[in-house]
């Protein structure tokens, strides 16, 4: 089994600042940016230099570790001043994903009880979290490949591999887990417009594991659903509602909508820190817009005129649509019956990895 | 009311030859392509130079008046001789459009009955399907514009506009007489991957007429259609079965899959020519698969790692859901009723604008 230095890391710590893999650049190059405090994580995470739930929620992790360790260098006796300004920056950086505040008001409990210089405790608290991401993708890979039967194809969207979390991956995970197991033989994977993501990550990190990849275009899945090669659609999330409602990127509830057409199953994989009690529904989940110029331009090349754009870079599938939600906890049929926030106060799942 | 030529001319034919628009290089140069024989239409349909099914009809058109041209002035005594050839090499330039093989058809009849230089025959039968097909989109925009009740706003997909057609535009053209006659307020397009004929052509359309235009990923169609400010999506097609389906630019599956679990109407607008007798069902509609480059790149600049991809250039929408097909001679509802074939026996209707 490969380990999880095996794969590409998005995110480093080291003594000098946190080092982001610049995911705009890839698969053409593959170049770090280091950020050195709170303003430097937010402004990486808003720029998508660093995206994907999971791994934005590290990087915020990490950013508050920076911001203390800023804030105890200028001020020794009065390092909480002003931190609290760092750490609305971090959260305001992109508002849908939940993992954000999750990994900041974790954070926060354990800044509560610093005494002394608060970075290596923070540091260490960061490194914590970012361990547990790969613990917990590891094991929804296997709760995830569990559920599939026959080998047969699987379609994904986005990125939600090594790149989007800590490590492994989640829907990405429960795919590369599958393929060890034989029981995925075939990844299709849609480009993901505006940004690209399958085609410029999706694709590049299946084809370092040697997991056969067919990219295609995003409006082209409903007709490779009709074909009935696909057994199961897998995705991500970036914030689970508490009736098990999903927001994603944008064009997952798409698929979803598809995949229930076709008799195609949906399944959603993500840790339990992007469930968020707090939003009963779907509707309660802020939907980032993102700017026109994103949709008007490819990978920064103007194609279309000066013209209106609608670019919201997430979207809400309705629990009713999911057939299961991985989490590392365990795995929830059907959430629309309610079961989702129950998981929230269960023992975690031991591993058999562990 | 705007005449004709006050639109985009995707084709002219000059004394010289063929003038096509080069519409890959649109909005950002607008360039003519002189074409002289058949080899030359043929090529220029194959890579997109033209495109939209009723365009691609008449460039094939004007492609058999050059080519018997050609054939005429090389052996006046024996033109027929290897304008077989010609007809074939025109026939084959893209495989899903029925219109191309119905006006070289129709072509072909003329030419059976040419005596001496059959030039002049048939660069008038030429330009006679051009006019035609203008006068039949005039038609199709007020019978569709008809079809449309309080005024909102529509979504469409692809470009099917005076650079598709002859001029004017099938789904287009009643986007374009629905909002002269106040019932048509917004337009959403899809941008229409791989080769985003929806940012760089219909965007580009819809400005010049001053029609408010937003764009949108090809993949946010259902969370738009989730909003519940868009009545009807509206395409066109590049053949029609017997039973009503209908082979469309790959996304249009998606889209009406997508309206019909929403509740939005969906218009599909073509000329009669679109409509293949012979086909029984949109099974027997061959679908062009096209070079895995075009999704790996995006207007030629490599985004994806060298993976496979899967191209289908169309896709089949069952006749169980559309609402309506909009043709020149009269408007099918619930085109699953069977009711398509008789539409061809049809004497044409009236227009009000002729």
């Amino acid at each position: 089994m490969r380990e999880p230095e095996d794969y590409v890391q998005s995110l480093k710590w080291m003594p000098e600042g946190l080092h982001l893999l610049d995911q705009r650049l890839l698969p053409r190059e593959c170049r770090y940016l280091v950020v050195q405090d709170a303003a430097g994580v937010a402004e990486a995470i808003g720029a998508m230099v660093v995206r994907g739930a999971p791994a934005i929620g590290i990087a915020a992790a990490y950013g508050v570790a920076l911001a203390a360790r800023r804030r105890y260098l200028e001020a020794p006796s009065a390092w909480r001043q002003g931190l609290e300004e760092d750490l609305d920056l971090l959260a305001a950086a992109r508002p849908t994903a939940v993992n954000l505040s999750w990994a900041i008001e974790r954070m926060r409990m354990r800044l509560d009880s610093c005494t002394g210089d608060p970075g290596p405790a923070l540091a260490e608290e960061a490194r914590t979290i970012h361990d547990e991401d790969i613990r917990a993708n590891r094991r929804m890979g296997e709760l995830g490949a569990d559920l599939l039967g026959e080998p047969g194809a699987v379609l994904t969207h986005c990125n939600t591999g090594s790149l989007a979390t800590g490590g492994y991956g989640t829907a990405l995970g429960v795919i590369r887990s599958a393929f060890a197991a034989g029981r995925v033989t075939q990844v299709f994977a849609g480009e993901t417009r505006p940004w690209l993501q399958g085609a410029r990550l999706t694709a590049w990190e299946l084809q370092q594991d040697g997991i056969p990849v067919t990219l295609l275009v995003d409006s082209a899945g409903a007709h490779l659903l009709r074909q009935g090669s696909v057994g199961w659609v897998i995705v991500g999330a970036d914030r689970i509602a508490a009736n098990g409602d999903v927001a994603n990127k944008i064009g997952t509830y798409s698929l979803a909508v598809l995949a229930r057409h076709h008799g195609v199953r949906f399944m959603v994989v993500a840790p339990t820190s992007t469930i968020d009690p707090n939003a009963p529904t779907g509707d309660h989940i802020p939907i980032e817009q993102r700017a026109a110029e994103e949709v008007l331009s490819v990978m920064g090349r103007r194609v279309a005129p000066t013209v209106e754009a609608w670019n919201p870079a997430f979207d809400i599938t309705p629990a009713k649509l999911i057939d299961a939600i991985v989490t590392e906890r365990g795995v929830l049929r059907n959430p629309a019956s309610g079961s989702i926030c129950a998981l929230l106060d269960a023992e975690p799942v031991a591993s058999s990895a562990d």
